[in-house]
């Protein structure tokens, strides 16, 4: 057992050093399959949307000037003058006095400059509709470039591809896109005293757990886990390790660790790795003061404390970031929602450090409580029972109940 | 073009029929590929959890009466009777004036009932350590069942399958679960005028949206989406494609027909399948009032508007929760958490229908305000410019400007 005050690294500094690693190279993929990626360029529009004018009601397409003055007492009469086909380019003109049947979606005809909804007409026979109501220019019409305009600049490169994202690619005629690569995140659980989970472990021993939470909150930021199993506390299986899973891996994360003497052993390691060096040694959190992170090549390598809570706490407010980084987010540090609520009771904290306390949100009165879950962050029940973080800064003393705080809401 | 005025079921209603239909078969998993599925089991602990008591800190595993008294100025004299190995069942057994080195996660030995920290102490020699601190008993220490006590519920089936929950079932020993299969979802675009998006559409044409963004929408609900492609407004061609979708998925999405025509027959195909039902015909909201839902077997087929932000709006509220049920999710039709915000504008509504608002979420003095983004439901414009939906209730006749509203923000 060594040092155990180590200099810590302010937490700017950190989100500064991930921002610092290489994206994963560019792939092209099929825009079906595109959910959940990253894009890696920029949508611009190269044409009008919908490219022509569009009816958004069953109905006539008329000349709005032909119905003014029209109601209920007095209708307008008008002779029809042909149907819209769907999909077609119509080949009847609406010339004054006349309408012509259009369903919804359909194309304008010449002539018309707007829509009357069928509920304010009633065909008097075959070819005479009387109308109830009047109607201005552009009523029930989508304009030619109404919806996306040309040269428009859609989406920007480091946007997730979500339904709306993909809807507008497929508008502008794109089917396959180019999307960051997704990372491959390699894990390696250390520790003699962790067994694999489908072992009984013997007295004294513990289930690896951080292979199964990271592995699923990897999972939940659209990147691929790869689990290395675990290794004993020693230099030489851990290298060899970690040098097989850099190998392969976009990043690798070691987790376990929380003696000093495990987290030496992982400094030893990584420091021995060609071309590596120590970029974070230590971070002014509770919980999760003994992080690491190096690089080696262009790779990020993190050490996550062992206690399976930090593990967890660490990965949602720094891993995460670097993954999405990596993978060409540039929301990366950002959660999008907080959740406003207020605090059930005190919680003291130490000046000098950020504290991430666990909570469960709990709905009252129409608006939202934030309870705390308190318990060592060697315990997993707790993290089950919360659902989310709040942060309390580094300069205060604590919070008091009553004061209103924002939830970052786990979202997986 | 016939009855425009059909009857609409209530919501709640709604919501009943879908908690109506069965869900998928249930499958055993690896844990490890098990993130984001739906858990189809309970988990209760069959053990307690660490198991031994366990310490959280480097230092000195103590009997804590021995330690009463000690300060900087009157230190304890105690004598180190061994060292304990990570993972090992201690040999040692702590007495009276005796204390053993421990590591984080190391095993307390008989006779120890807490931990001093190794920053507390100083050894004066190998054989004797000098104590400046007094510790009560289990400091520093998780007692074997801290963590999780035997037969303690932990997970009910229907919960997805996150970090938290992957832990907790790892922690058990378990590293295969029942889960349920993931729902695979057809979805069919119809309409003359919707032409394959990689094509350039002649005028009148529109290329296909909407199969895009439910197949972003599907995967971002756990399920697999699987497309049909484009099918013409006509009986047979709609008929055979329905029918062979339903062959090959749990649900069927049939999207497009906005214009009652197509709605008429999107109803005909559906009740001319073998033991098929209209279940929904109308729903009292908007956008998306032509809005189907119908049983075909056990399964549910939609027909959605083929208006492109109508259908989105209707995959959100009705669709989703109902890919969620038949995938096992019990929290169906609930999202987790909806955002305060301070509308910015005043906004009308009906009374007798609800209304569901785009609106942009902007953060403002460290709250939210809810930005409306109005645009015909026919444009996707507007959805990508918008973060969430607000809902205007049945009996509300609109919203004023500074109206406290909860805004469902959107997923993904």
């Amino acid at each position: 057992m060594s040092k155990e005050f180590f200099s810590v690294t302010p937490v700017e500094t950190v989100f500064e050093t991930i921002a610092g690693f290489p994206e994963t190279r560019i792939e092209t993929v099929p825009l079906l399959n595109a959910a959940g990626r990253i894009l890696a360029e920029a949508v611009v529009s190269d044409i009008d949307l919908p490219g022509f004018d569009r009816s958004t009601m069953d109905g006539y397409a008329v000349r709005a000037s032909d119905t003014f003055g029209a109601s209920e007492g007095n209708p307008a009469y008008l002779e029809i003058c042909g149907s819209i086909a769907m999909g077609e380019k119509p080949e009847t003109t609406v010339s004054s006095g006349t309408a012509a049947r259009i369903a919804t979606g359909g194309m304008l005809p010449r002539g018309a400059d707007a829509v009357m909804m069928i509920e304010h007409t009633s065909e008097i026979d075959d070819t005479t509709i009387e109308v109830y109501k009047r109607v201005a220019p552009g009523t029930h019409v989508i304009g030619k470039d109404e919806d996306i305009k040309k040269n428009t600049r859609l989406l920007e490169a480091g946007v997730r591809i979500g339904s709306r994202e993909a809807g507008v690619i497929a508008a502008m005629g794109r089917t396959w896109v180019k999307a960051y690569k997704k990372p491959v995140i390699g894990i390696i659980s250390t520790g003699d005293e962790v067994v694999p989970a489908d072992s009984v472990p013997e007295t004294g021993c513990i289930r690896d757990i951080n292979t199964y939470t990271l592995s699923a909150a990897i999972d939940a930021c659209g990147a691929a886990p790869k689990s290395y199993g675990i290794v004993a506390d020693r230099f030489d299986p851990l290298y060899a390790l970690t040098e097989k899973a850099l190998d392969a891996c976009d990043m690798v994360i070691l987790s376990g660790g929380s003696s000093v003497g495990t987290r030496d052993l992982t400094i030893e390691v990584i420091e021995a790795l060609p071309d590596s060096s120590v970029l974070v040694h230590g971070l002014p959190v509770r919980p999760g003061k003994p992080t690491i992170l190096a690089r080696t090549g262009i790779k990020p390598v993190w050490g996550l404390p062992g206690h399976v809570a930090s593990a967890m706490v660490i990965f949602d407010i720094f891993v995460k970031p670097c993954i999405l980084h990596i993978g060409g987010s540039t929301a990366a540090a950002q959660r999008p929602y907080s959740i406003p609520a207020t605090l059930t009771r005190n919680l003291a904290s130490a000046q000098g450090r950020i504290d991430y306390v666990r909570v469960r949100i709990i709905e009252k009165d129409d608006a939202y409580l934030a309870e705390p879950v308190l318990g060592p962050s060697g315990l997993i029940r707790p993290m089950l029972d919360a659902d989310g973080l709040i942060k309390i800064d580094m300069n205060t003393e604590g919070l008091e109940k009553g004061a209103n705080v924002r939830v970052m809401p786990f979202d997986e």
